[in-house]
């Protein structure tokens, strides 16, 4: 079979593998489609190679068919449309002994700290794996992972229907988290510099403003009656998104942290003290999260199809992290795992 | 009668003053003692000019007597010993509307933007007057403001029963926040640079460690298991409070910040992200918090004898404060607001 690797100094390799066998406890998934998530692009760059084993597939956004059953797994049978629920915890750290398993202080990322899904069959531990209904396409399905994040992010916030919500940051979590929001009768502003990226939210019917344009909070301002918004998610992972997050929230208003901020960022810490502001960090997502993901792409309340705006058979696999490193038009980018041009 | 007014340029005076007859819907009380809180001393120091308008009689910790009653006030009577909370809302702005009138936009902090206590008589609207039980003497009464705010900064936390939080700064507020969080029955450790405060803390029963000279991350980390703390109220003001509880929670931990802190922060944003954790602004109080912290000094679960550690004439309130300016062995000061020597 067929598999992309990463194998160092920003490059991928499409080659063939030998497909692993299901041990017990195991499934093999004949992989339909995986997506390329910004993580994916941070570890081409080398951002991750402290925790990625070169040569190593990754990926870990996907949807796929159970193509063999190993000993002892009763749950699953050929044929099930799944994910995956990329996370192994250890069960005995203090964040699992607290209930908090998908903070494992030793969490398996699959598909970053061990082989992930950008190959034609991809075998993993059975307790990873989430069916899919039938009605709903894999190449929807492929984004169940991505959407879990942004109704964890949501969830984190405490959203309320009726609350304004601003996200900073228009990439795929960004618009997904947006599309979320809305789903629990949030009303949202998206922050946006790309263009491109902004014009994709405004066809999904997201308000958009534009920061380096638009005057955010005058807008904001008019907007809220001069509150300031409930809730600001910080998807860009900059300064600036951390510094206009804390300007724009109300009384009482709860920033999520959800962007990656490799350096440490100036906070206004007076300004929470003032209006007794909150914090929230948000990482990976439950099970829960995972239904409910489900459940909006099924029901077409987050619309993958304006989401994915590109498809790419496997071989041409480092093509397409080419593209979405140079930007432009792009927003969800999969690979047809099974299409070898 | 006798008053000490903030003159401006670092200066109290003590002189004589017209008493205010109380208006329709406002009291008079005979001010027992009024505490000097760490904000007076900002006040001294000039940090907060841009709100008091000079020469201003400060003061906001206090306790007293109804001495005369205004017309339209039917709920209080002549001899109640009393208390003030000292906030005054416009009940109209985004925040008040938000039923968050303790953040009012355009809030009245009495005793900062307006005539504080520092005095033998103080006239204020009734509405902010909390009559005192008769069992509590009234020297433990002017303690009533700063455990209101140690109870709403505890109340912030969530702190629950059998959690391990830890206070990071040992002035009289951090002093009330470890007591108030052992009245709920969690685990407390204070930190504290100063010998002298940590002495006042280690005969109130409270743990403490020498950040200057303890090993903190070791102790912490085999007091929880590895787990790190639940909550860590930062009341240092300092960036170095801030990023110490950063390090030292555990994963969905609670920071609270009480402490001011007069400049940005830099925060490590990722470890929010990664270990989910939570910063919460806490400010002042609501009348809940009040009658939660006189309870708690009625029974002697807030021991107030062992906090008050200076007591001095009116007539001496600029020594009072220079002691408190010099530290020391001083925790809180009371102003004896009827003895002019």
């Amino acid at each position: 079979m067929r598999s992309a690797l990463y194998t160092g100094n920003a490059t991928i390799v499409v080659e063939e593998r030998p497909a692993v066998p299901p041990a017990a406890r195991e499934v093999q998934i004949e992989v339909a489609y995986t997506g390329i998530c910004g993580t994916d692009l941070h570890i081409l760059h080398g951002d991750m190679d402290h925790r990625v084993q070169v040569p190593q597939t990754i990926g870990h956004e996907m949807s796929g068919h159970i193509a063999a059953v190993g000993a002892d797994v009763n749950n699953l049978t050929v044929g099930t449309p799944v994910t995956v629920m990329p996370l192994r915890w250890c069960g005995t750290c203090p964040a699992c002994l607290a209930g908090h398993r998908h903070l494992c202080h030793r969490l398996d990322f699959i598909g970053i700290d061990s082989v992930g899904a950008m190959q034609q069959r991809w075998t993993v531990p059975a307790s990873v794996v989430v069916p899919l209904p039938l009605d709903l396409p894999l190449i929807h399905g492929a984004l169940v992972e991505p959407t879990a994040v942004a109704v964890h992010d949501v969830r984190r916030a405490g959203l309320r229907a009726g609350e304004k919500a601003i996200v900073i940051g228009g990439g795929p979590i960004g618009v997904l988290i947006a599309l979320v929001a809305r789903s629990v009768e949030a009303d949202v502003v998206l922050l946006e510099v790309d263009p491109r990226r902004r014009d994709i939210a405004d066809r999904l019917g997201i308000r958009t403003l534009d920061p380096t344009r638009d005057d955010v909070p005058g807008e904001v301002a008019a907007w809220t009656a001069d509150a300031g918004a409930a809730v600001a998610f910080e998807v860009s992972g900059s300064a600036a998104g951390i510094t206009s997050a804390v300007e724009l929230l109300a009384v009482r208003g709860r920033l999520v942290v959800v962007g990656i901020h490799s350096k440490p960022r100036e906070i206004d810490v007076f300004r929470f003290f003032w209006r007794e502001l909150v914090m929230v960090g948000a990482r990976v997502y439950h099970r829960d999260d995972y239904e409910t993901a489900i459940d909006l792409l099924r029901t077409g309340a987050v619309g993958a199809e304006s989401l994915i705006t590109h498809v790419v058979p496997l071989t041409d696999a480092a093509e397409a992290f080419d593209a979405l490193r140079r930007g432009g038009n792009v927003m969800k980018v999969l690979i047809n795992c099974q299409e070898t041009s």
